[in-house]
């Protein structure tokens, strides 16, 4: 059961013009289950992604890379659940490809411009065959309105499909960003996403893109963790087709790259969120707010620390307000100057903690009262600086357990 | 149940000379606990110490700091269990000094000669009358040969009590070395101990004693982790009391030094081992051993991502040889330019991956019956230098998502 978040009602998915879905059974990992996903591109369309950092990358990544540092024209992306085709080697590469090669024949595009994903168990190979047989029905469904069923085609572990819409007028011109996303383990900064991707019709230039897709991943994917761990395979993908008839968003320091990256910003947040409000054996979303940092990027040291504690998360699961474990988080956060008589911690409205200590007014039963909600805001003041982050989490729970160590049986 | 640990029999633990330990109910948190300990040492002895990194550190930990840094002689240590005295700002530094103030008292020594040690819930106070209104209970019962007792009160959610005893000839003088740990939750690197203390009756010199506590805990207490939180409150003490009659050992390079410092590493491997055996919700210890590093510092980065992986301990839990997890924290390790292409994982004695993924030998079989036992080596091969570290861990069962959801009720 995901926190306070439904499935998406299929009628407010809007499609977006130059890009149509089509998902099949392709019985990769286990019969029976939507497990391929074929997107086509118009062409004249603009693709920009960013990836894992994990040195174990997926060979899909590798080849995602490749290509889109090589500024070929993207056509079509395939996207396979079951199977991570990470910790693959040589072989998996040459899978990957395949698999585009694949996808290229049944839409009369070049291999070159297929980007392959992978989701699913790490260190075993992709039955390329069955990839290929799958194929061509994908191809054959390809519809523009199929949004929610892409969503529940590239779910694993998530219990909910996650994917959402919003639209924005840039230069008099209405514009649409649709997203989708799959995640709900193995979740964690760098990217968290596992795989999102969110599609435009606004005409938007390459490295504007680039920088664009940076931009709204540092604020949204890369700003949640469920449990730490880096996946070999997160990507986010941004495609932009031209099709809306906005003037070229070029530059990033323009009102319209201003107003197409928080419409795009907002997307990734819904979905993003929901990758931790579906958070393995989630009962709790927890919002981590911090200010009055030197830096950004310290700001988000201390909330990713507190985010990843499992003593902290398992506290939160049982409602406990044992919120020493939060400052005992903080000052694990690796900020060497760091002085703990000017950090103030909040839980809700209630202030906990100043001075080095627990607050005078502070009480336990304002504590339990504040860790009984569903959702929760921690505001953490570093007091040193004008700097903030948010960061969102999930807590830790039995069911965390039960999921990841039944997962492959 | 700790895995493969007993308690040790009070018989085997030799009592060190100068050093009498008394315990006593002080009733700190709950009523009817042990959970008071005063170590009194002979004048003459030296007293080392290192402690924890978090910036939230306990206010005891302070005290200890600037006691040691003075040179001040150490006559005696306090520790106390229930409440940690940490994010308790200034009153709790007055109060770790009141402790001192008392236990000085009641042994007739200088106020400044006491160390203070707590351990137990963060961000409340320290009840000072209860702990003092104890202590000449606990100054009552000093005896010699009470290790056992004390490993005992210093416990808190550890099922076991942890002590140790070994002795090795110097100089043709027999030195012991006797110690006790506490520690299962809360428990990670930089120190992962909570608390551990190790006496000897060898005579070695202060600097010489500081050295040789930081090489012992970089390799045996700094090494072990359980849920990667590094607590306010871990510190390790070495308490020589130069009662053994052998030449002072001063200086870094001698032999005598590698003879006492290889002894005592013996009697922190085994105690901060149990730490992990007895690791909250603990049903498997794990060796993780990684060689082949460009330097000890990058083999122990890699050892600490596999260990602290929640992926990676559920499925250790499971038995579920879904070792791509493994990969996937190698991966995670943050070293920027490492070639998967050249890492090797074994499990026990069989080759999982190599060349970026699965060996070719290697079957699920074999997965599966390597991952069977109680105690389990992994060993990954980094492939780019000659350096190597060793780290230790547990599992992740649901048993720790219910002591730390439970803990304080």
């Amino acid at each position: 059961m995901a926190v306070n978040f439904s499935p998406p009602d299929p009628a407010s998915l809007r499609p977006v013009a130059g890009v149509r879905l089509g998902i099949t059974q392709a019985g990769i990992r286990k019969a029976g289950r939507k497990d391929l996903l074929v997107v086509e591109i118009a062409a004249g369309s603009r693709v920009a992604g960013v990836f894992t950092r994990n040195r174990y990358c997926a060979a899909p990544v590798t080849v995602c890379r490749e290509r889109l540092a090589d500024e070929r024209p993207i056509r079509a992306i395939v996207v396979n659940t079951g199977i991570a085709n990470a910790g693959t080697g040589e072989l998996g590469i040459a899978n990957a490809k395949a698999c585009c090669s694949a996808a290229a024949e049944a839409l009369g595009v070049d291999a070159g411009s297929i980007l392959p994903f992978s989701t699913g168990v790490i260190m075993e190979h992709l039955p390329v065959d069955r990839v290929a047989a799958g194929i061509p029905a994908a191809v054959a469904a390809l519809r523009a309105d199929a949004w929610a069923d892409a969503a529940s085609a590239i779910m694993t572990t998530d219990t909910v499909p996650k994917a959402c819409s919003r639209q924005v007028i840039i230069d008099g011109v209405t514009v649409t960003v649709t997203g989708i996303a799959k995640g709900a383990g193995m979740i964690h900064p760098n990217m968290a996403t596992m795989l999102g991707f969110l599609a435009t019709d606004a005409a938007v230039g390459r490295d504007t893109l680039q920088h664009m897709a940076r931009w709204v991943a540092d604020r949204s994917f890369n700003a949640v963790t469920v449990d730490g761990d880096t996946s070999t395979n997160d990507s986010f993908v941004l495609i932009a087709t031209a099709k809306a008839g906005n003037p070229k968003i070029v530059g990033e320091g323009t009102a319209e790259f201003a107003r197409l990256a928080e419409c795009m910003l907002e997307v990734a947040h819904v979905l993003s969120q929901a990758i931790v409000r579906d958070g393995e054996g989630a009962t709790k979303f927890i919002t981590i707010e911090v200010e009055g940092g030197k830096t950004r990027e310290e700001c988000l040291r201390v909330g990713k620390a507190i985010a990843h504690s499992p003593l902290v998360k398992t506290a939160f699961f049982a409602s406990d307000p044992n919120l020493g474990r939060i400052l005992c988080a903080v000052g694990n956060a690796g900020i060497d100057d760091l002085d703990p008589a000017k950090v103030t911690l909040h839980l809700g409205g209630t202030l906990v903690a100043e001075k080095g200590g627990r607050a005078a007014a502070y009480g336990e039963e304002q504590g339990k009262a504040a860790m009984a909600p569903a959702e929760i805001t921690v505001r953490v003041g570093l007091g040193r600086g004008e700097e903030s982050a948010t960061v969102w989490t999930c807590d830790f729970s039995y069911d965390y357990v039960k999921i990841n160590a039944d997962y492959r049986s």
